[in-house]
Order: C-alpha cells, then sequence, then structure tokens
C-alpha cells in the first residue's frame, strides 16, 4: 500500500461535471489500496470573482481580510469533491487548511509554511477516509487565516507529501507533463519522462507555467517525487525527481518568455559599489533582475542593463529614480518589445557545444541576440519580442533528435 | 461608552452597495463611542447558490461536508463588510465562528451552542476594533465546522450579546419593527414600541418570521434586550424584554399561518394511553403537534384530530402507518385547507373576555371555528385557509385601538 498525495487546479473541479471526474480518478487510486490525499485548488474563476467583490468595495481592502475571503474558495471545492467521493460510494473528510496543520507565518497574501501537524490527517486516513485538504491556505500564530500567494496549492501539495514522506505526489493540471517546449507553437515539441528539479526549477521561471517554482525548491528539498499529469487523459506525465536517465537529448526544453523588461542606466559613474548599490534597493523591493550587462560608456562613466519581469518596469524605474547618484542620467525602459528564449537541459554541463549550437540556429534563422545571460544548465538570450516564437522553433529543432 | 451587538441577514448585505450601507450604520454607531460587535448571515442567494452546487453532485450528501460548504457563505461577507469598513477609514476585524469562540455540538446542520470564549472578540476590541463575527457557524470538539441550522446568525448574535453582557442587541430586518398584524394585509397594523420575549415567542412560532425563535428562547434566558428593525430606513425599531408597559391594547398581535395541516384518525379504540403511543411516536420523529381535539365516536370509540406544520404531514402519516393497533383505520389528512389565526398578548392572563371577542369577530365576519387552542398569552383558532386574511384584519381591528 503506497501513499498518495494528489492534486488538482481550479480547472479540473470548474464544474459538477469536473468534480465528478476528479472524484473518479481519486478513488480509482483508492480502490487500488492506496492511501490518498488529495489538495484542491478553488474552482474555476471562483478566485477571481471573489477579488472583483472585494474590488467593488475597498481596491484597497487589507489583505488579512483578502486572506479571509480568498480561503472561501477551496473551502466550497473541497466540500464538493468530497460529496463527489461519497456519490461514488467511498468515504471522504474535507479539511481546511488549518485543520490539516497547515502552520504558515504571518505574511498575508504569500505566506509560507512553517510547519505541517499531520496527526489529523493521519487520523482520516486511519479511518479509511480520502482526506480532501484546502490547498492555498494556513494559519498563523495568531489564529487567522493566511494564503501561500498564486500557485500555492502545487506547494500545499508538495509540503503533505513532503511531511508524511508520501510515495508520490502527482499534480494534474491541463497539460498531460512538461514538453520540451510549448507543443501549441512548436510541432516538433515531445513529451519528457523524466526531469530534474533543476531543469524543472529553470523551466518554471522561465514561464513554461506548469508547476509553481516554490513546490518544485521544496521537492527537491525532501526528495519528493512529483508527477505531472493531466486530468482530462488517463496518460502517464512527466516524473520530476533528483536525477534522471539521461536520454538522447541534451537540452530539456526550450521556451519564450515574452514578459520581460529591459532598463538600460546609461553613464554610471564608474566608481566600485555603484552596481551594489542598483542592485540592493531593487532586491530590497523584491524585484527579481535576470540578465544583466555592464559596459564601458564614454568619459569614465559606464552603461548598466538589466532585465526584470515586465509587471515590475514602473515599480523598478520609481527605484532608480530615488537613487540621488543616478540624477540626471538617462533611463531607458523598453517593456514591450523584447523576449527571452532559453534553454535547459542538466547535460549542458557537460557538453560545452551547446550555446554555439543555439547561437548557430538563431544566426541561421536570422535572429539579432541583444544580451546573454547562462547558467550551468540554462542558456538565455534576449531578443526581439517578434522574432521568439520562430527562435524557440529554431533553437528546439536544432537539438532534437531528427527521428521525433 | 456601551457595547452594542448588531446583526445583519443576508439581504442586508447582498450587494457591494448595501454592504458599504450596512458599513455605514456600524461605523455610525462607533463613532457614538460604542464598542460594536457585528454579526453577519452569508450574502443574499449565497446560501441557495452553495446547496445548489451541492444538490448537482450529490442531492445526499453529508451534513458534515454540508456545513463545511454553507460556513464559506459567511466568510466571504465578514471579509467583504470588513473590507467596507476600512474603506470608510475605521478599523475592523472579521472573525469565523469558531475565531469568535463558537464551541457548538456536534448535530451537523442544526448545532447548539455550548459555549463562546470571547476573550479573542475582546482583545480587538480593545485594539479599538470594530469586529465582524460570522453567524450561523461553530466548531464542535472534534475540530469540525458546525451550522446552527436556519436562522442562526440570530442566536449568534444574542449568544455574544449575552456572553459579552452587551448593553443591547440590534436585529436589523428588511422590516423596521414588530407589527401588530402583517402591515402588507391588515390596514390599521401597526408598529409596537415593545413586545414581551414570551410574546415574540408566540409571535415566531406563528409565523411572524421576525425573529428566530430560539434567538428568542436564548435573549430570554440570558434577559439580551433585542431590538428589530431596519437596515433600510434609520427609524427606532421594537424593543423584545422582559417586560413591559401596559399599552391600551390586550392583544400584541394577530397572525395566521396557513402551514399547517390537519390529521383525523378516526374510532380508534376507547382505551387508556392511545394518545401517549400516537403523539409520542411523532414526537419522537420531531414532528410538534399543535392543536389536539378527542372526541367520543361510535362503539366505544374515539376520533382523535390534530394540526402539524404542512411541511411535516407525510412525514406523520408514514409514522401513523406503522402503527399496528391503527391498522384499518381510516386517517383523513387536510394540508391544503385550513389555517390557524391567532391573537398573543401578556395582557389576556388577567382579562378573561379576550376569547369571547376573538369569536365574536370571527362570527360577525362569518368564518367558521373548526379546532381552538388557548396558551396563557395565546388563542389559536383552525379555519378554512381561504378566511385567513379577512379572519386575521376581523380580529385585528376588533383588539385595535379606533385612533390607530
Amino acid at each position: 500500500m503506497a501513499l498518495i498525495v494528489m492534486k488538482f487546479g481550479g480547472s479540473s473541479v470548474a464544474n459538477a461535471e469536473r468534480v465528478m471526474n476528479v472524484a473518479r480518478i481519486v478513488t480509482d487510486s483508492y480502490a487500488e489500496g492506496n492511501d490518498v490525499v488529495v489538495v484542491v485548488s478553488a474552482q474555476g474563476d471562483t478566485t477571481d470573482d471573489l477579488i472583483e467583490k472585494a474590488r467593488e468595495i475597498n481596491p484597497n481592502a487589507n489583505k488579512r481580510e483578502l486572506d479571509m475571503l480568498m480561503t472561501a474558495g477551496e473551502q466550497i471545492s473541497i466540500s464538493l469533491l468530497s460529496m463527489a467521493i461519497e456519490k461514488l460510494g467511498y468515504k471522504a473528510t474535507s479539511l481546511l487548511g488549518w485543520q490539516a496543520g497547515f502552520n504558515t507565518n504571518s505574511v498575508h497574501g504569500s505566506a509560507r509554511i512553517k510547519k505541517i501537524d499531520t496527526s489529523r490527517i493521519k487520523q482520516e486516513l486511519a479511518k479509511k477516509n480520502i482526506v480532501v485538504v484546502a490547498g492555498f491556505q494556513g494559519l498563523n500564530k495568531y489564529d487567522d487565516l493566511t494564503t501561500l500567494g498564486r500557485g500555492g496549492s502545487d506547494t500545499s501539495a508538495v509540503a503533505i507529501a513532503a511531511a508524511m514522506h508520501a510515495d508520490r505526489c502527482k499534480i494534474y493540471t491541463d497539460v498531460d507533463g512538461v514538453y520540451t517546449a510549448d507543443p501549441r507553437k512548436v510541432k516538433r515539441a515531445i513529451k519528457l519522462n523524466e526531469i530534474t528539479y533543476d531543469e524543472m526549477l529553470e523551466l518554471a521561471t522561465l514561464g513554461a507555467q506548469v508547476l509553481n517554482n516554490r513546490s518544485v525548491e521544496m521537492a527537491k528539498k525532501y526528495n519528493v517525487v512529483i508527477e505531472v499529469l493531466s486530468s482530462l487523459e488517463r496518460l502517464p506525465g512527466t516524473l520530476v525527481k533528483e536525477s534522471v536517465k539521461m536520454e538522447k537529448m541534451l537540452v530539456r526544453g526550450v521556451t519564450a518568455d515574452k514578459n520581460v523588461a529591459r532598463i538600460s542606466i546609461i553613464g554610471v559613474p564608474n566608481i566600485p559599489g555603484i552596481a551594489f548599490k542598483i542592485f540592493g534597493k531593487l532586491a530590497a523591493k523584491n524585484i527579481n533582475v535576470d540578465i544583466i550587462l555592464q559596459s564601458v560608456g564614454r568619459n569614465d562613466t559606464k552603461d548598466i542593463t538589466f532585465t526584470i519581469s515586465s509587471d515590475k518596469s514602473n515599480e523598478a524605474l520609481e527605484v532608480l529614480k530615488e537613487l540621488d547618484f543616478l540624477e540626471g542620467r538617462p533611463i531607458e525602459c523598453d517593456d514591450q518589445n523584447v523576449a527571452k528564449v532559453s534553454v535547459v537541459g542538466a547535460g549542458m554541463e557537460t557538453h560545452p557545444g551547446v550555446a554555439a549550437k543555439m547561437f548557430e540556429a538563431l544566426f541561421e534563422a536570422d535572429i539579432n541576440i541583444q544580451m546573454i545571460s547562462t547558467s550551468e544548465i540554462k542558456i538565455s538570450v534576449l531578443i526581439d519580442k517578434k522574432d521568439a516564437d520562430a527562435a524557440v522553433t529554431a533553437v528546439h529543432d536544432a537539438f532534437m533528435p531528427e527521428d521525433n
């Protein structure tokens, strides 16, 4: 008998029919002799509907009250899923985040899990119940409800799997696994059987949007094997784990991130500590800087160019304006015309030819590279946004074996 | 400085505009220097919408899961009201039933309050917060959410007022007080300034539908002064309290209950214990019998006639069918054509002419009386349902002073 943790997102439980579909997946696994803990998000658009209700009344509502409001969403979906499971003849108990033992810190809207007290879950499993847990939510030390932030239900599922040493954490989504590129855009994209945590982290950051990053970090830390699979088709998905069999491919995935802004500060004084001050201030505002390029400018000055997520560009410009040592220096911001294309693969650590091959593919597709950034398992280039899709296909097809 | 407990029902918080209206009532009272605890129900049709969601998935959902589902309704309304209060520039904290300290027994769907631990409410009041509490809900000893049953928010409000020795418990509804009769039907109906708990209890039972009965019982037990008033108009309401000034009126209210069924069992053996067996079985099924009439029949038998709420008539007939000593006896049930008209007033205890005056008024209106039942402060008659409205007007006008 194995312990399986499953997680279903909002679209998987969007209506009565989908809830019944999830109940069938869950009870099939239980009927095979497994202990099953299911984590669910709020139904379909519930979260957005609730946010809209709040906005109508108070657009600047405080975050404690927003958490109180939001957490009603999963409360509805866990009770409905339990009813669906019972309709199929199995026993189920729904548990809110706090009932399932989720203790978090007090950062409303993006709380961190501090501890999970799994005693209630274990007690319900011992009674042969299928346990349905509200994702995304917990309780702080003041007994106030908190939420883990967007995508938090993935984290809830992995956290339970880690705390209970589950045999498998199955994350059900509306895609059937992790692909080498977006299959809607790249014809030759193929589904991966396995991928490492580090590769998945790079892909998640790069906008592959399959798994929430915090959940992958937690899975890596506690060595939880995740399976990403579809709630609509009964097919094996992609395993995310520590190490994987080397396949023919050097590269695990190619992604495009169009949500990028490039900011340039021209003529910064060429004295030590300037870069530290700039990026320190940005970090203090939780603005993640991605690619950084520094070039020698005229008259003993330098130009600093960096990229950030485009939805942070206004905030970043505010921060830069407040830096008095930059006063008067021209700041350029382009959050409309750039995109970042990346290849990810643990194999490239030992294969130095990857970067060259990527650049060659882009050159042959007549695509200009504006900036370059590399990590041990990733190479990213900043290019014109209009070339992004063509770049992904060109790079992907250069790396993927012909016969796929 | 006084401590005021307020309660607003679902229609008072049905949309953003109404929520803002409630926030203004609440903050006006706070601005006058009061400590304010507000109890709210789920918005408008939320409860019915949630029940419909459940029904689609599992019409026989278990009550624990239904409670989990339902309680999301007040969670939404308390957070929205808190946001509205903050929008007006005041501090508010929303508390779920369990956070507000409501401990109940484990009867899901109609739990009883066992204890209220008011420490969190007091702590929030001490911080100068307006405290917004989810009505209708609590927590049992297994840490599972429970609900108090329909109308439970009234009970929540009175319970807090009792536990905290509040100076006033204001129940806001869509009527502006308690009337001597339904003002939509009886032209000369007048609003009462005051009414006793006992009179209110009789009126509530009789279908006046202003206050939930359990809340009045609790108010009587703990001597909580309730004020019933409108959330839409700023007018004084009706006070419900232990004793009231005698006004000109002997009678406090006249009501019609059209939700009545009359059941007759013809030719019951005239031996001791038969009535006990019949009504004992009905009581065991939670079927409340109202008026009972027993008459001597033919051949040493008797006929027993009684009234119950018409929505219980099928259930009652099932119970009677199972009684073997009734086998073969004809059972007649009329749940379509009868209504009960009642007059209520603490004054009638010392004024024996009330019954005679009521019967005279009905006689003069040419209305036939089928059954009669009296208590110390109430006289009820069973009549033809088509005469109900005319009977209420006739009886009401006979008792009310001419100049009103």
